[in-house]
């Protein structure tokens, strides 16, 4: 397992591999990996050839209120993870290597940009598509893994992938959990004891309406409510939204008839964490 | 030569190419070709083992007033320009094949795009990143050749090229003119006889306007006053702009003292026409 700085340094060593006629799957992150990414890093391990793992927190899809600045980082835990998991390249850009001065070109959605995530954080999608097009371009991987946890940044990629025509295959993989239900996230190390036993909320909320929609309820407003109130219980815990959407267009249901997608964004604390469920009627 | 309307079709055929170790080139056009747009193709087809040439008059660049539906097309002729010029298969889609009903991803730029034209043409420039994009992704050339007469347009994609880290050479081909100095443009098929003469108006006064800075002539205030008087004494144009600017940021200029861009746009009766030249100091 190597880990490299550079563009070129990236691109020589892809072009080594496709000249062997090696496959590359690649698995785009934040670094902090956690469990959730190492799933990806062995799904696509066990899908190709060779894998690229780029580890760059990218400022320009942070608001400037958020945290990019205290985003964790530790890059030598983060090299373990990868090569246990059968990860072959690290790519660790500096934000210079990615965005010379005068950079000025993004790539841009509308329509399933503009909810969810979207709505609450103005310029964070076109920051991941101009990120994800950029690695792409770089990597120029036969597939793609993205986890579902950030379900709407893996149907803002699919769309983006598919309008571009983008030569590449996206694999979604299944949100990993710790093993009282919190979904893994590299945000989950700003939570204090008290925080971490509060965030369950989370995947409660979701699990009652889970139960609620197998035993038939097919109102988006209930369903809704439910999570609502569940999560208004917790003290240390502010909804930032709780929505029912079309999971390929994420547009809001209102009568649950066809494939939804259930996603809520929460804060414990000052950490805003999320999580969501896809049902299939 | 071989015409395809097809993503699929031409992504088989480049497939193909490369895997025989075959090198790609690439003509991106509107069709309506003409000995400007055979440059293109001539030039290509000596640097590479193919040439794929699209022609696609792309509805996403052309403003609600402008020329979308009176674009002259003439797909037989353009075979016939393109075979004689060495091209190897044009690539024809149709709107819906390139794009679907629900297409929603946009590659867009500030800064270069905002003067000259992108002034004079909102949205343009959108247009124009985001087809090319597509066609790069569906072509995956090595080398992709755009005339220097769209002069901005070419800086455009220079920027967007190095920017978004897309895997491809840009060639610039130098302005092909009429023997009497027009610059070959398809629109120029929209003038009259009256109007053709007219025209002649646009190389004159960028002629005029490079003999005087060969003189030494450095204020960009007094070349482009030069350059709107003559314009201005041909009752047939309407001046649309007349600009001196930085030939890579594209950023006005006061004193000539680099490399700059001597561009201007021109209406002759209804058309839209533009020359441009490069100074060097």
């Amino acid at each position: 397992m190597k880990i490299v700085h550079t563009i070129k340094e990236v691109r020589d060593i892809v072009k080594g591999w496709k000249k062997q006629g090696l496959s590359v799957g690649f698995v785009p992150t934040m670094g902090y990996l956690h469990e959730g990414h190492g799933s990806l890093v062995e799904m696509a391990s066990k899908e190709n050839d060779r894998v690229v793992v780029s580890i760059f927190v990218n400022p320009i899809q942070f608001g400037p209120k958020e945290d990019f600045s205290s985003y964790p980082r530790d890059l030598e835990r983060d090299g373990k993870i990868v090569e246990a998991a059968g990860g072959d390249l690290i790519f660790n850009p500096s934000n210079e290597e990615m965005y010379l001065g005068d950079f000025s070109t993004y790539v841009d959605m509308n329509g399933i940009t503009e909810g969810l995530c979207g709505a609450k954080r103005p310029g964070h999608f076109r920051g991941v598509c101009t990120v994800v097009t950029k690695l792409f371009n770089i990597v120029l991987p036969d597939k793609a893994y993205f986890g579902e946890k950030d379900a709407q940044q893996l149907a803002v990629i699919k769309r983006m992938v598919r309008d571009l025509d983008i030569p590449v295959e996206i694999v979604p993989c299944p949100i990993v959990r710790e093993s009282d239900g919190l979904a893994m996230s590299s945000r989950n190390t700003y939570l204090n004891k008290e925080e971490r036993k509060a965030a369950l909320v989370l995947s409660r909320s979701l699990n009652s309406a889970k139960e609620a929609l197998l035993q038939g309820e097919r109102s988006a407003e209930n369903i809704k409510s439910m999570i609502s109130e569940i999560l208004t219980e917790e003290p240390l815990a502010r909804i930032d939204y709780v929505n029912v959407v079309d999971s390929l267009s994420l547009t809001e249901v209102v009568t649950i008839d066809k494939s939804v997608l259930i996603a809520i964004a929460v804060f414990i604390g000052k950490t805003r964490l999320i999580d969501n469920f896809i049902f299939e009627v």
